[in-house]
This record gives structure tokens, C-alpha cells and sequence, in this order.
């Protein structure tokens, strides 16, 4: 696996996007419901929503979409704003990436190749 | 407050690093004891250990030298390779930072004045 880099921008104490949310809104593009997307991640549906209505009051738009409907719940879309924050978001990680290309290189090579086995450890479960 | 990122590196499924380790090798510099850094971040004495475990294991080069000591433990020091791994780390930061700038910066300007109040909401506490 090559290195990854994750980013999370924090724009105050309660608005903030990361690859959480990000990972959500690509679902629900997918799915084309939060139901859908909250099942294809493993996120319960009020997981999901709670996510998604920090999004929506995040910014000035909203950046998902929802109509009422049956027992699933009604179908969820992006909105133009929501599509052009997914793509902000990915370019930051493009761009970030290969600006610190250079740095991560260098700790890759001092990587150790055993990392300690975690079944050989006493970890408290979250 | 100006939006802020922070980054996170996976080298591998057990090799990372990120914003708490970094804090926590900062701390340990400043207070000269991995107990006395837990102190300062309000973080047990546990938790800091198993995050300089791990983070010793993720290298060929130890990251901290601890030393055996009386109840309080011995003192914790940076390795000339942890004084690398941190100042590569903040490089990666601002380097991220600027080259992400412009995208931030359009996010930005969408920010709603009024996010959501915590207090208006039910949440889960974790």
C-alpha cells in the first residue's frame, strides 16, 4: 500500500469537512439516498443524517437534498454546491499530496518492515 | 479563527501519523516525561505510552528514549529521528496548507455566519 495522506479542514469549532463526510456525500451520489449510503458504510441512518444536516448548515447552500418519502425514506441528492464541494475537497488532497510528496518519501524509507502484530497486544476496543 | 487543516499519513494498515502523536512527541519535548506530556494534553498516562509504542514500532529508528525512573517514571527525550519525524510532519502541514489554499479559501467564502448550536441539538456524547 502506497502512503496515504487524509485531510480534514476545520473552518470553526463546529464546521469542519474530512474524509467522513466526503466518503458520505460519494455514497449518497451512488445511492441516491441517505439510507442507502448511511447501508453501503456501515453508518447507522442517524449517523448519516446528523452528518449531512452539519453539512447543510455548514455553509450558505445546501449540499444535499431530500424529499420526503415512503418507509426507506425519500430519495437524497447532491446539489451543485455539494458536487463542487466533493471535487474542492478531492483537489485539496491531490494538490496537498504532491506538495508534501517529498516529506512522506522520506519517512517511507525509514518505515519499519515489522510493525508490532496488533493480536500480539492488549488494545482497549473502541 | 481561519480555517485550519490537519493531515494525517497511513504508511500501512499499523503505521500512521497524525495531529495527536505529533502533539504528544511536542509535549514530551517541552515536559521531558511521556507522563508529564500526558499531563499537558489531559491524556492518560495508558494512552500516551501506547502511542509512543506504536510510533517507536512504525520506524528503524526509535522516535523517543525513555529512561527507567522512580514513581513518577524515568524522563522521555525525542530521538534526533523524532525531531526529524515532527519537523517533516509540520512540513507536510504548511506545505499542504498553501498548496490548498485557493480551494480553502473558495470554501470559505460559502461558510454559513450562523452554524448549527451545539445546544439546540441531541447528540450522542461519545
Amino acid at each position: 500500500m502506497p502512503p496515504r495522506l487524509t485531510l480534514r479542514v476545520d473552518f470553526g469549532p463546529r464546521q469542519s469537512i474530512g474524509p467522513g463526510k466526503m466518503r458520505l456525500l460519494e455514497a449518497i451520489d451512488s445511492a441516491g439516498s441517505i439510507s442507502g449510503a448511511g447501508r453501503a458504510l456501515g453508518m447507522s441512518y442517524r449517523r448519516a443524517w446528523m452528518l449531512i444536516d452539519d453539512l447543510n448548515g455548514c455553509f450558505t447552500e445546501k449540499v444535499v437534498t431530500t424529499a420526503l418519502g415512503g418507509k426507506e425514506g425519500g430519495g437524497a441528492k447532491l446539489t451543485p454546491f455539494g458536487q463542487n464541494l466533493l471535487k474542492h475537497y478531492r483537489a485539496i488532497e491531490t494538490e496537498a499530496a504532491t506538495a508534501a510528496k517529498k516529506h512522506i518519501a522520506f519517512l517511507a524509507r525509514s518505515l519499519s518492515e515489522k510493525p508490532p502484530a496488533e493480536a500480539k497486544r492488549t488494545r482497549i476496543s473502541k
